[in-house]
């Protein structure tokens, strides 16, 4: 990540800022705010504003549940409950606003959550950097073999090169053939006075996926959370998960009652089918049971099977 | 508007807040935050936490447009444009909290704007306030002749006093008859030591829908808006209008610059149908149009007329 | 439930319909469409329109995974596969519209699911009906003594017959009042001809929250089991889980091989914490774990051997 | 736009459905049912799925507005007012489904539309199809000199043809290199036996953003107004509005009622702002206004003449 001189000097600036306030403030959260996270090659994420913080949580819970929740004694006794319990406005009461450099292909998977504000930075009104995503040599995976969606081994030797080689050369190819429609550069200098480029928002099309574009993101703690969990899940693809385990980072630091119960209830969880709670009740008890009277599929069994770290029973 | 010994201290507590934080402020708003503004007889809304300020839109807009912005010189004029030009966006980057009091027939009407974050106080878990909206000798309307939902003169004299005493009357009924079926008082009393009284859940379903409620609401500006140019409006109900009324100046000391460009064109425009262009610029020209002409029904052509105030071609 | 003449030559109307379409059609759904499903005393549902069936999710996934899919040999498997793994988009493919008649207070808890499209009979407009809820008396449940949004043992007795009065008088008297107020009768006679009626916006002020009131609600397949799951839960109120159960059996005449896939993995399936797998697979190790030991508090331990029926190891 | 013989042989099958429904249909819809209509060089819109007509909307605004609505005599009477008045609900009760073949850069524009369900066919699992954009020589315009977002005069002579040879050399050197890193062709044919290639999900980054893709797509009647009011607007990027023009006559045979609304009411209409009306009325009471009165800049003023085609009052 390379930030030009005017990023450097807009987050110096906002750094410097001393606000007062009556709101609550998040101490951690605060001492991190606008600061450049790196992510990939180029790509950034900076915590550009948030609402408020663990206490906001039980506030909302308290007004729901009124002198009903005087037992629970501790916020995070309340916080835990309402995890486990699926009680889930109340976390709707906190926001969080970041600042996001990626990948456009990536951008495309993250855009799917559609609970969230977006302002991205348009091609059709400016020229995009010129800034590319290559991958680290280590995350040039092969197709995996038996999961259609999946990564199996790092390419390696002369394969990865010519791998490493194209993405680069086409993205600059393409980049370079982009101002040339443009009649412009990306720094903003004409290339032939005498010409009138072609429309941006038609130009745009000469780009590849993995040019980067970014954009002020905005959503409630409790769809974060939605993002985190299945963003920052091993199924995810690797390059939106750097994203996701920097943003855990944040989450840990602006509501770290909520993280807590976050990775213990939702993270670190697991979910079991009627079937699947069966079967786990009769291994509890010291029954025999075998995939054919499971009733499960052997993926599925296998499936259940790891989430208990029961190793020797995989099939 | 009565506030309880408690409620008045924790408004105490929540003011004399003052924390530092590096993030964007909006100072009229500060300067009433937390504090219980009154409507109705017993209600109130409270802002209680914001995110973001006029600034936020304006930067938000610049991420998205990119140096296409820079030819627009001031941030007034930008959020103008915005503003006229329905591009949304950028104003769901300001996000803000109301805590508010109301009966349940308002909470009911404003419930249907989606777009929110909502923590109600549960009856099923707690005793509702004894307290029920009686509304003011001149807001208490006859049904209007010619309008399905709308309202006509002021009832008066004895009929008015006859409503107002069954309003009054029922509503203390019904809610000693929830205290007797709670066996419980709303002070937490309990009646007849020997009983057990009746699920809270269902004791609620005796109340009036006049009976006061209570909730934490969140949503970002452009909802807000969206919700206020509906129930500020002439249009919505008396008795929801109050509360946007009262919000209209919580936007004015929030995002002072959005809430002019608001009231120009949102509350204060008008919509103009193809037809009805049609008219107006004939009427412009100076060319004579009829009715008939129009392609207007009576109503709609007294619509049109009404909006730009040309009182003497209405029919 | 007793419908009024029109409403069931609507109901024969309706259902007389033959339409041709070359649109994917649910063959057990049609059987039962525009029928009214009687709920509680004066209550019902009506599927009156829907849209896709099982087919229509396997081809939504089909075209997410291409390719990818063909693996999947059957349709069924293909659906437990989306639904195991929380792919849900599929599930928004297929939408469905019901006509619901409830009390306000059911109504109330109902809204609360945002993800819906909702036209509700309108109180400011027309005169409600002359129907509450009165609990049947095996369903007059006491407050729980140890579960605040619980119910405990029925209510027997003088007790009983005392709420079952005080909530029919209170409805009846505040409707009568209400009718006078209006001086027109639910019938739409006229009281008084020479008055003119309190608006009807301030008068529904008047009743009670077991006061029926209706609407269509429209949602699509995710969301509506999303709504089944929370609402057909023990957890839920009796009364809104009266509807949750019809609804269910819609589902199943909907689509199958969802609903299937539904009652295994939603809901009769559970969650385990990260905590709870640790317990778990120690339990089935054969493993002594004590409650100390486990990290849990004695509420989250018994949640969990509750889930898991190990009735021996509760606390 | 070419299909194939499969995709040929689905439409063949799914036309040839006759089912029996109680539901009610959309006659002239269901003559273009899952037909394919071609937009630009190799996209299409295809209708597979509908929920409602024109009557399910007033059924829904009956229910509403009670007896309210039955002096409104006609159906078509009903459905002006609506959506003249913003009565916004009933129009949600009615859903619509497309399959839709566009160029990923369009598709990131309409994803903006977020209340909509979606399933994109997933370059994660499979190989995307070897077809690109490239504009017709009439729509390759320049770019606009006095807006940021516009288009200006159309490229000619040796530059259009050197845009051309880029975006089409472009695309397919990137797809080329695309299928060597997969090792894979796009007809499934692997290239080098010993080899495997790189993870799809990474491939898919080498493609230049005018690839087509494809998806489902599902929104309700008031959101897909929503969209073609922007999309079918004049200030919309030409290739998008491509698809919302197809879009809108399916619109027409869908709910042509509606339809006949929609165009009076927002696609022909405009709006004024409180200063707008100020003007208009001066002018039509034959009042003299500059510009220096109005309040109005420059761009503001041209706009509302603009608006109502008063050419003669521009500067």
């Amino acid at each position: 990540m390379k930030l030009t001189k005017e990023q450097l000097q807009e987050i110096e600036d906002q750094q410097s800022q001393s606000n007062n306030t009556k709101r609550v403030t998040a101490p951690e959260l605060e001492k991190i705010l606008y600061e450049a996270i790196p992510i990939l090659d180029h790509g950034f994420i900076r915590v550009v504003d948030y609402m408020g913080n663990d206490s906001s949580i039980v506030q909302a819970a308290r007004v729901s549940y009124g002198k009903g929740t005087k037992k629970v004694n501790t916020d995070a006794g309340l916080i835990k409950y309402l995890m486990r319990h699926w009680h889930s406005t109340p976390f709707e009461m906190c926001e969080i606003k970041y600042h996001v450099k990626l990948p456009i292909f990536i951008a495309r998977q993250w855009i799917r959550h559609r609970t969230a504000n977006v302002n991205e930075y348009s091609a059709r009104y400016s020229i995009l950097d010129k800034e590319f995503y290559l991958p680290a040599s280590e995350h040039l995976a092969a197709q995996s073999q038996n999961n259609r969606q999946g990564r199996g081994d790092v390419l390696e030797g002369e394969q990865a090169k010519k791998v490493l080689d194209s993405l680069k050369n086409d993205a600059e190819r393409t980049y370079g053939n982009y101002e040339q429609m443009l009649n412009e550069r990306y720094d903003g200098t004409v290339i032939d006075e005498n010409k009138i480029g072609l429309a941006r928002e038609l130009a745009r099309m000469n780009l590849t996926l993995n040019t980067y574009t970014q954009w002020y993101w905005k959503t409630d703690l409790l769809n974060l959370m939605n993002f985190l969990r299945l963003r920052a899940d091993d199924h995810a693809q690797y390059e939106i998960r750097a994203y996701a385990e920097a943003m855990l980072d944040t989450l840990k630091k602006w509501v770290p009652i909520t993280y807590g119960a976050f990775m213990d209830y939702r993270v670190g969880g697991t979910e079991v089918s009627a079937k699947g709670k069966n079967i786990i009740q009769k291994l509890i008890n010291g029954e025999n049971i075998s995939i054919e009277q499971s009733g499960l599929s052997k993926r599925e069994w296998n499936e259940l099977m790891t989430a208990f770290d029961l190793k020797d029973k995989l099939i």
